[in-house]
């Protein structure tokens, strides 16, 4: 990783993470090759932007034929992937950390949930989808002992600032808040919040919005 | 609702969502007032932002003791909440749907996730988490006959395309989508796409970056 010559924005991550994803589909496929303007439809962005991204990527294309998708997807690779599987700590095993923890499970080689973390003595010591469950007084210790560089919050909102400010401690430097709150955290750690419940919320009341405008 | 004056944008909409459940967890711990500097501090912005936010409700609070979160909570109510529970269909009962159905299942009032779509024969014709999985085929006609206005794409991404579509034809006029892809929609139709693994990659990608430049 670190190929990259410039610097890179968390938007330019994110188009990188969807064009492999797409890459992936037409390789399945049976496509050996792609052109800017292609991706860019399914990506929702535009041709130049495809262009630029894959120019920081240091590979080339034909004006002919287009990119290589193969060679794409290395160079993209090159970016996003640490050479060994990312270690990443769970905070909260409900029905959203337990979601988490299924969904990810041994479907991505790169990340793997180290270690989880729940205040419930009856999940404590057991072993849910392949993932240890530790008392989460352990979580700063944990975190340390097992270098993990990534926390998921899925604990509710109010015990989410604690949960952060505990991963913290223990020195993660990326953090996935799925709390419906804003989370601090000292300069220089990285948050997304995904706030699912806000974002049904957003669709619900925008389709409503919508019907009404139509009369219905 | 639509008591609102004016038009209101996804965020702001995304931002009453927030306030809501601010103000509900300043409830619980025994608070009736509330600043617009408070909720600024915990919802990520400024306290001028939380004024206009509040200005459009048609509440009005007090320079000595700010607003009563009663009153806060009812127009934000006003403005999101349908009178009825509004129907919500789900199409894919993989992982990531079986959790959304978990995590969905009896917590949101004003939700209800009316029916379940997938093409695995196993599934379809099953109640899962308390709600009925019909066959992919005839997600069309049962979104008509329910009066489904909201769809949640939990599909893999080559097929989130076509789902899409027959949500769109069966009536629907949101759109949450989980699958890693931008889909197309017609016009007037409103989708939020929410791409968890993406999120995560970029949460991993920063973290090893700041990790790097750490020097560790």
């Amino acid at each position: 990783m670190m190929k990259l010559k410039n610097d890179i924005s968390d938007k330019a991550v994110g188009r990188l993470s969807l064009y492999r994803r797409l890459l992936q589909e037409l390789l399945e496929n049976g496509r050996s090759q792609v052109f800017s303007h292609e991706l860019a439809i399914r990506a929702g962005c535009t041709p130049a932007q495809v262009r630029r991204d894959i120019m920081n990527l240091e590979v080339l294309g034909s004006p002919a034929k287009g990119y290589e998708i193969q060679k794409l997807m290395a160079g993209i690779s090159s970016v996003l992937d640490s050479d060994a599987p990312q270690k990443v700590g769970l905070a909260g095993v409900g029905n959203l950390g337990r979601a988490i923890l299924a969904y990810f499970s041994g479907r991505t080689p790169q990340f793997v949930i180290t270690a989880a973390f729940d205040s419930d003595p009856t999940k404590v010591n057991r072993v849910i989808h392949g993932c240890r469950c530790y008392p989460v007084d352990e979580l700063v210790s944990v975190v340390r002992e097992e270098n993990i560089q990534v926390g998921i919050v899925a604990v509710p909102a109010a015990e989410a600032q604690q949960v952060v400010d505990e991963f913290c401690r223990g020195g993660v430097l990326g953090l996935m808040n799925f709390a419906p709150v804003r989370v601090r955290v000292p300069v220089g750690v990285y948050v997304e919040n995904l706030d699912v419940m806000a974002a049904l919320e957003r669709v619900a009341f925008f389709a409503r919005r919508l019907s009404a405008v139509r009369g219905e």
